[in-house]
C-alpha cells in the first residue's frame, strides 16, 4: 500500500490566483468578476450549503489552511462533495486573502449573490427590507442577518446603498445573504413600484412618522391595518434617514416610538423593531 | 470702547492639559482620573445638558476649536452658562483629543458617569438592560442607546464587561449614557439581587430559551405575565452568549425566535426586540 501523494498547497501570496481573489476586496473588481470573498465559518459553511453552479452565491473556490480544516472538517468535505474546487494554502496566504484577524482558516471564492428585482417578487414575498442610501457596510449586514431572523423573503439595497459583498458587510451578516433573495443596485422608486405591484404595502420607517408602529401592532392583533398582510419596508440613511421624496413613495411614515430621551434610534434597531413587529403580526397567537 | 482681549487659545498638543486628556482614551488612566472623554455635538449636547457639578457624568472642561464654536453655538454658550470652562483650542490639539476624525469641533473631559447599584434600585426601575460579558464597546454602546429609547431606568455593565467610558462604547451610545443610570462593574450575581428585591422579574434573552419573546407579549395583552410588572433583562455576551450559571439565575430564560434560516440573532438586535416588546407591555394600548 503506497500513500496518496499530499495535495499540492498554495504557498505564495503573490501568485496571480491569491492576487486576483485579494483584488476581490475591492468594488470594482468583484463588478468585473461577479465575484466576491467569505470569510470565516459560520458564513462559508452557509454558502456552501446552498451551493448550486451557476445559481447566485455559488462557490468557485475554497482557499483553506491546515488549521481551517483541522477544525471543520465538515465544511471542507461538504464542499469537497459538492464538486468545490479546494485549495489547501498557508496560514500566509490566507491572512493575504481575509479581511479579519481570524478567519479561522477559511475563505471563499463566490459568486455575486444578487437576483434582478423581478425574481424577488416572483412568488409574491410576505415580508421585505429596502436599504435606501445606507452607506455603511456594518449597518447593512446587520439589518439583513435581522431580516433574515425575523423571516424575511427578500432585501433590497436601493442604488446609492453600499455594496452587500463588501467585506465587512459579508461579515456582518453572519451567513445570512445566502437565505433569501439580495436585490441591488434599482431605484428606490422602481423597487416600490415592484412590491406594491406585487401585493405588498409599503411602509416607510421613520423616527418622525405619523402611526407608531406599536398601534400597527395593535390594529394587526385586531385581524386589520398593513401589517397583516404582505409588507415592504424601508429604511434610510443611518444618519439623516430617509429622504422626503422617499418617505412620499410610501403608503404610511411609521415611527418606532422613543420612550426615553433617546434623540433617535441607531438604524439597526429600528429595522430590528419593525421587521420583528410584522413577523408577529403574521403568524397566529398560541 | 475697547475690544475684549480675544481668549487663549490651547495651540500645544504637547501641553499638560491635553496629554492628561488624552490618556482618558484608556480604562486605567480613566479609572485613576474618574473622568472619560465625550466627543461630537450629539453627546457633548448631552452632556451639557444633564451638567450638574459632583453628579455623575458632570462636565470638567470643555475643549473646543473656533470651527465647533461656530458650527455649535448653543451648546458652548450654554457650557459656559452652566460654568463648564470652556478651552478654545486649534484644530491640532482636537485632533489629539478626538477618537474619530470627525470630532465637528467639540470634546468634553466628563465625570464617569456610574451609580452605585443600590441608585438604580431606587426608586425601584421598571425596566433595567444587564450587560453580561459584553466585550464589545460598539455593541455596549448601542444596546445601552436602544434600552434609553426603549424608556429603560437603568443599564448594568457587570464586572466581565467592557468600560462603557470607552471611547467607541460612548460613541455608539449617542448621549444616551447621560439619560439614565449606569451601574458598572458588579457581580451579575449581585446586579440579579438587588433588581429582585427591588420587585424586578429577571429574564435572561437567550436563543436556546424555554418560551419566546412573543408568548410573553401576547400574555402580557391579556393582562398577566412578566412583562405586566417590572422587568431586568439579562443580555449575554455577542458570541457565546449567556453562560448556564448566569442564565440560571433568571426566572425565566427567554428567546427572540428565530424565524428564517439565520442561526442567531446578533446581540443588539435581540436586545432591541426584546426591550421594545417589555416597553409595549408596560404603556396602555390605545
Amino acid at each position: 500500500m503506497t500513500e496518496r501523494p499530499a495535495p499540492p498547497v498554495l504557498a505564495s501570496p503573490r501568485s496571480e490566483r491569491v492576487r486576483a481573489a485579494r483584488r476581490l476586496a475591492g468594488r470594482s473588481a468583484r463588478s468585473r468578476a461577479g465575484a466576491f470573498l467569505v470569510e470565516g465559518p459560520q458564513a462559508v459553511r452557509e454558502a456552501v450549503a446552498g451551493h448550486a453552479p451557476g445559481r447566485p452565491g455559488a462557490v468557485r473556490e475554497l482557499f483553506v489552511t491546515a488549521d481551517g480544516e483541522a477544525r471543520h472538517p465538515g465544511i471542507v468535505a461538504a464542499a469537497g462533495a459538492a464538486g468545490v474546487p479546494v485549495r489547501r494554502c498557508t496560514d500566509q496566504v490566507l491572512a493575504e486573502l481575509a479581511d479579519t484577524r481570524t478567519p479561522q482558516g477559511l475563505v471563499a471564492v463566490c459568486d455575486l449573490v444578487d437576483v434582478p428585482l423581478a425574481t424577488a417578487v416572483e412568488p409574491p414575498p410576505r415580508l421585505v427590507a429596502v436599504l435606501v442610501h445606507v452607506r455603511d457596510p456594518g449597518n447593512a449586514g446587520t439589518v439583513l442577518r435581522a431580516a433574515d431572523a425575523a423571516g424575511a423573503d427578500a432585501v433590497v439595497l436601493t442604488d446609492s446603498s453600499v455594496d452587500v459583498h463588501n467585506p465587512k458587510a459579508v461579515r456582518a451578516t453572519a451567513g445570512s445573504l445566502f437565505h433569501l433573495d439580495v436585490v441591488s443596485g434599482v431605484p428606490v422608486a422602481d423597487a416600490v413600484a415592484a412590491l406594491r405591484d406585487a401585493g405588498c404595502a409599503v411602509l416607510a420607517a421613520d423616527g418622525g412618522g405619523d402611526v407608531a408602529v406599536d398601534d400597527l401592532a395593535g390594529a394587526a392583533e385586531a385581524g386589520t391595518g398593513s401589517l397583516t398582510g404582505p409588507v415592504a419596508w424601508l429604511f434610510g440613511n443611518e444618519a439623516w434617514g430617509l429622504a422626503a421624496g422617499d418617505r412620499a413613495l410610501a403608503d404610511a411614515v411609521v415611527r418606532v416610538p422613543v420612550h426615553g430621551r433617546a434623540e433617535s434610534l441607531n438604524l439597526a434597531t429600528a429595522a430590528a423593531v419593525c421587521l420583528y413587529a410584522t413577523a408577529r403580526a403574521h403568524r397566529p397567537r398560541r
